[in-house]
């Protein structure tokens, strides 16, 4: 199975309680690509930077059988920046910078090579640029996941919209669902915006977990209690990176198998807010992660049974 | 096996965003006996009312096999009054009115009937109190579940530090648990708190759930996604007295069977949110009840092990 992965590459500075940062790598696609690379082959990312980037990240990732093919690379350009600081609860941050840079002209080409991708994250990003890969894309995919913010329902809400209509699930947070649907209980909203389009809907709670909304059913996934939280930065793009890594390694997006993706994709958030930025995702093994998923198994299961 | 619950028997007005009530029948030990009354027979409970009090709503509790000998009626004295408006969140209230009337001279007295109880339940109230009636029972319970709040712990924090340490299980809010302990992450807060005495630790998160802490080990029961909380006041009552509840019926104390209980309780607080007051928990039966704890085990469970 083959993934392409669209979204940011880029420079982020983080303030969070525990230390800050001097600019490091950062970005959707980025986190995205790290995570899934544990689980499928080939990862294809879309992207943009400028010249000022860090390419032995880029190099890693190749390391670990990602495609860098279409990231442009822009001439005398800045990569995009951001940089934001968290308060103590690591579930609201303030922006202090964002530089878009390179992000202002983009235009995202899906080379020849990745036609055959079988299946589609698209980062958050612009939805007229989440649009024109969706357009480019010659064979639909097995399975198109995206992700958004509430940036884009505030300033894009018709694009997006249209965009929405077009993919299979759906990756919010539980504010960004209430935004997006005007219904604070999450169990509304979830029945709205899956009447916008996608057949799953996965409303994240950070610390508290996710939620998975198919039809009338619904999945819920907890987060792992950790000892600390040291960056959130990344959190949801790694979750998405493992859930559709997890789903296309698989082959198989039933509702059942989603669920285990969900698994798999909170193990792989675990341990991305363990360090600043993509540390901890780099030099990850397999033991390591079925440790952590066997960790969630112990956390949720209970034998009902025995009453 | 029999349940002894402690705590108020009380009027309430509460308004929420989807109506308000005039004084409607509450207290900690109202929805406990209600709740556990499912599972487990007889329970009694040690309270004080006024003579002002809605008698018929003890003669239901009756009817269910709760006994109140234990309740003591003030003459010409008015009940515990709360009253108290949520906001649109459910999870954050202003109280409005607090009259203490019959609670501010409370002396519990168990009754001689009472003192072979195997269960004991210490519902939210003054510290003082609670640890009296730990000194009247004769023979130690198998298990001493109690609830307390942050009043408590910013006013009487050495005499609630004393009863915490005598009994087995500990259930408090996450803001609770992070001022009890002095610590931010919830899993340090455990750690800390479990060291004050208690073996077992509840932390509730309301509309995100509930943590069971023990040992090293920690389990994650979810709340179910409902389509509305109608009025949340004495969730927590609900959910500890299904919690102990299922204990005392079950007769089994260990870490597997609490997760049970923990989602047991769960199930009676989603009940209880439907409606105003105790209402919801009325007219409930066991097909409901069983129907509902189904509906947890479809929320949660997934088969990791078909990877």
């Amino acid at each position: 199975m083959s993934l392409l992965a669209v979204g940011t590459v880029a420079f982020d500075a983080i303030e969070t309680p525990f230390g800050k940062t001097d600019k490091i790598v950062g970005g959707a696609a980025t986190y995205i690509a790290w995570s899934s690379s544990y689980f499928v082959s080939p990862v294809r990312i879309v992207s943009v930077i400028g010249d000022d980037f860090h390419m032995p990240e880029l190099h890693a990732l190749e390391n670990r059988g990602v495609s860098i093919e279409g990231i442009k690379i822009m001439k005398g350009q800045k990569s995009f920046f951001w940089s934001g600081k968290y308060h103590l609860d690591m579930n609201s941050r303030d922006t202090l910078i964002t530089e878009l840079n390179v992000l202002e002209n983009f235009n995202p080409v899906i080379p020849e090579t990745y036609q055959d991708s079988e299946f589609l994250m698209l980062g958050n990003i612009d939805p007229n640029l989440q649009m024109r890969v969706i357009q480019q894309i010659e064979n639909r995919p097995k399975l198109v996941v995206m992700d958004t913010m509430d940036f884009w329902m505030n300033t894009q809400k018709d694009m997006l919209l249209k965009v929405i209509e077009k993919i299979d699930v759906l990756t919010i947070n539980d504010e960004e669902a209430r935004l997006l649907s005007g219904e604070y209980s999450l169990v509304k909203a979830a029945r709205k915006i899956i009447k916008m389009g996608p057949r799953f809907l996965i409303i994240k709670k950070g610390e508290h977990g996710a939620l998975l909304f198919h039809e009338n059913s619904v999945f819920s996934a907890p987060a792992l209690p950790l000892e600390d939280v040291f960056d959130p930065t990344g959190a949801g793009d790694t979750f998405a990176g493992g859930f559709i890594g997890y789903l296309a390694k698989s082959k198989d997006i039933s509702f059942e198998n989603m669920k285990r993706a969900v698994i798999n994709g909170s193990a792989m958030a675990s341990f991305c807010v363990e360090k600043f930025g993509t540390e901890r995702l780099k030099n990850l093994d397999t033991e390591e992660i079925e440790q952590r998923i066997g960790d969630f198994v112990d956390l949720v299961q209970f034998d009902i049974s025995l009453v």
